[in-house]
Formats: C-alpha cells, structure tokens, sequence
C-alpha cells in the first residue's frame, strides 16, 4: 500500500480545488459529519470521527482509512497538517479547512483540536484470532460505559494485550466519548464483536485459558497460572456479574480482594489490574 | 451523637410542616441547590449534592452532617425514604418533596435518582493524618479530570488505602461528576488537600516510604518493598509528569512497564495497579 512507503506522496500538496472551504453549519458535508455523533448514522455510514492530528497520523500510517480531513484555518500552513491532506488525499478522501465555529460544532467542543477525521469503522473477525501462548485477550461482557470500554481498550494496547472482544449488546467503540478515552489505541488495538454463543464457539476451537472475573466460587486472581497457554480475561459489566452460560465455560474464576466498603472497582480499573497480573511475567521495564 | 445511637429517631416521622413540598423550578431554595453545580458555591456554603437512597444512608451512618434531603413524590411511602427523612429532621436538616421535573434539573439527569441529598463538605486535615505500618496513601500532583478523582476515590477504598491527599491545584472533590465516580466512597475515605509545600512538610514529619510514578530514573514497581514502612503513593497528573521539586523527595520512583503504543495509562487505572502492588501483601481473599 502506498502509504507504506513514506514520501511518495506525502511531499504533494492537495491541488487547488481538492480542499473545500466550509463555514456554516447548515453545509451538507458538515451535517453529514455532525449525524455522526448518533450510533445509527455511524453504523449506515460505517464510519466513526477521531480528533488530534498526531491521532490521525498514527491512525493512516496503520493504514486506516481516512474518508474526511477536517481541519482550523489556523492549521493551514502547518507542515504536517499539509502532509495528513495530501495523504487523505492520495486515498480518494476528502479535505475540509473550516471555521473555528464549524470544528467546535463538529467535535461538540469549546476547545477543539484543530484537525480531525472520518475513518471508516473496522472490526476484526474473530475466526482470524488465533491466541498463541504469551497473549492476551480481553473479553468483555455488554459493556455499557462509552469511557470504560475506550479507557479498556487503552489499556489493553499498554497492557500489550492483542485484542479486545465484545460479547453481546456493548456500547459501540466507535463513539467520540469511547475513542475519545482511548487516546488513538482504537487504531492499534483489534476490537471485535460476537454473541455468547459465537464467544463460546470461538472459545471451545483455542487452547487457552478462560479467566472470568466472578464473585462466587472464585480463586485469588494472583494464583493462577497466566503462562501456560494464551489468556482470555473475560470481564463481567458494570451492573452484573458474569451470565451462568459463560461463568461455567471459564477455566478458572478470578476474585481481586477489596478491603474497602465500596461495591466494587470500577470496570477500567478492575480490567487494568486483571491484565496488569495476566502479563505480569511478560512486562519487563526496559533497560 | 445522637446518630450513633440507631433507633434513637428513625421511627419517628417528620411532623408536617417539617416537609416541604415543591414543585417549581424557580423556588429560592431549589434554585441555591442547583448553583451547587458551580464550584464557587460549593465552596461558598461548603457543601455538596450526592445522589441515591444507599449512598444517603452510608453518608448518616458515617456521622456526614446532611443539610437537606430532596426526594420525588413518587418515593413518598417508601419506608426508607421516611427513615432517612426522619434523621435528617432530626440532624436539624431541610426535607423536600419534589417533583420529578425539579429532581431531574437538581441532578443534570433524564432518569434521577429518587433521593438525593445536600451534604457539608468535610476535608480530613493533613497535620491529622499519621500513617502506621500497613497503611497506604495516595497522593495526587494536581489531578484535573473530576470522573478520574472519582474513580481514584473509589479504588483506594476497595484497595483498602487510608486516604487521599490532594497535591496542589486539583479538580474538585465535591463536584457531582466527581462524587458520582466514587459510587459513595467520597464519604467512606478520608480527603485532604495541600500545596507541595505543605505535603513535603507533612512527608518530613512522618516515617513513611514516598513512592512516585515517574519516566526517569525509575524502577519496576514491583521491585520496591512496600512492606516494611506506610506506604504513600504519589501520582502525577494526566498531563505531565512530577514536578522536580516532588520527584526529588520520593524515596523510590516507581515505572509500571508498557509494551503498547499508548503515551501511557490512565491516571484511575495507573493509580489502581499501583495501589493493588503497594498493598500486595495485605489484600486477601476472606475465606
């Protein structure tokens, strides 16, 4: 793909008339971009908004695709603002310069960046993930929460996991609240999506070990043996525990000891000490 | 007090007269609630909304000083509601019955809470605080985001940590956003805040071990003996690492190793794996 190949088009300016000038709202293209913000008109589309110019670089160089440049007049001459363009535009995009007024309604920001983009969703299949021992997956149950799930996801790229899989009715990753609380890890980390029935189907043709996070019956989340074969930290939601049909399918059941009277921890924070022990004989400060 | 002494009062029910019943949003008193949105009230009269009939009810129980009780007219008969209606009459607090407009513009919510209360603030005082063996606490450089306090509130009560000394210019503990993170442990952890003056002072004074996230120079914060003095855990905000002046005075700066693309974790989600190694040794699953 061309935009492997650093500076073979990143060094051409969009020509004159492939950069649109827009600052009203009520322009087509705009409340196009602004319909994103609801779930139905990103899933018609099949696309989703990031925001951030170091975002988007990061975003295209893994070879996502860009449908919409957006950025403040205020960015015009900057040099790599200029490269994003000519790359948005070497891939058939589109590129906006517009007001400050036009990027706030955009964003739905009082400060916003000053360049964002379109990219067109993508999911992985979960019949291509295939766990290999020293990785890591996280499963989470309906998640619910736009921050949780993105700070999850964040969290599962630093964490070094390799994916993370939705089982059943989740909030969609491709909100701006979520990708917002990703900080760009939506374009590094393979999110995917299935029922508990193909979640369990998938599961019964790996060889890895099915950690689910339980109250009832449950083990001390450090005693268990991460390092044997691949791991799947399966996450209950925020309002329940894990539904019977995939609490039984678990190899082990894991408990995080509380000392404190609060109900729980919260689902970020509760997944982020899962992964953090799952990996632990895999992260090593480097020297 | 008399609300150490369960029974004392919560049979008897406010007398009439005592509830008040509105209806409209332009009454003075429901007007003054709703500027606790803006932290200058909140400081002004030194208090603060929480929201739900549990959380109420935890806050009384943990001796919190209740001004005024708000609760919807569809929660009249509630037993509970008329307990908790009844000691706050006898704490010498206001009780309203409201409509479910008013309590929708009270809380910023489409779907409120049935109850909701108007607490005093209480911050803990630092020269009060004297760690012992065994006790953790964390010590936040100028956190910014209220949900990402709030969290960090929640997860030091489940990780069973003394308390949480604010470090400079911080988010404020008592903003809705803020108090609804810690899901009720903004009223079962002790909260104080300082400059870095005044926390390096307080660190000087006592025989604790300080240990600070930080890029350079740092350790895997695995490798540190947390068991062997009070542990204080300092954290730096979302945005830059500590300030020398606080990094220098940390007996250990501690790396939690990555392996991802991300800049780093969250701050609720660093805070809690530092939290759950700091206190390794002492979390237990009960038996």
């Amino acid at each position: 793909m061309t935009h492997n190949n650093p500076g073979s088009h990143t060094d051409r300016k969009p020509r004159v008339g492939q950069v649109k000038e827009i600052t009203s709202l009520s322009n087509p293209i705009i409340k196009d971009i602004r319909a994103l913000a609801l779930k139905k008109n990103r899933d018609r589309t099949s696309s989703f908004m990031a925001e951030g110019l170091k975002l988007i670089i990061d975003a295209l160089d893994q070879d996502w695709h860009i449908r919409t440049l957006i950025y403040s007049k205020a960015a015009k001459s900057n040099a790599a603002v200029e490269q994003v363009a000519a790359r948005t535009v070497a891939h058939g995009g589109l590129v906006l310069e517009v007001s400050d007024k036009v990027l706030s309604a955009i964003t739905r920001r009082d400060n916003p960046q000053m360049v964002c983009g379109v990219f067109e969703q993508r999911y992985a299949g979960l019949e291509d993930l295939h766990p290999t021992r020293d990785e890591t997956y996280v499963a989470l149950d309906r998640v619910r929460d736009p921050g949780n799930l993105g700070t999850i996801i964040r969290t599962a790229d630093a964490a070094g996991a390799s994916g993370v899989i939705l089982v059943g009715d989740s909030t969609d990753p491709f909100s701006l609240e979520t990708t917002r609380a990703t900080m760009g890890s939506i374009f590094a980390v393979p999110v995917t999506r299935t029922d508990i029935g193909g979640f369990l189907k998938w599961c019964n043709g790996q060889d890895a070990l099915l950690v689910g996070t339980h109250l009832a019956g449950a083990v001390d989340y450090r005693t268990i043996d991460y390092g044997a074969r691949p791991t799947i930290v399966l996450m209950g939601n925020e309002q329940a525990g894990l539904p019977t049909a995939l609490a039984e399918r678990c190899d082990r059941l894991a408990l995080i000891p509380q000392s404190g009277r609060a109900d729980s921890l919260n689902l970020a924070v509760a997944t982020g000490i899962m992964l953090f022990e799952a990996r632990r004989h895999l992260l090593e400060v480097p020297r």
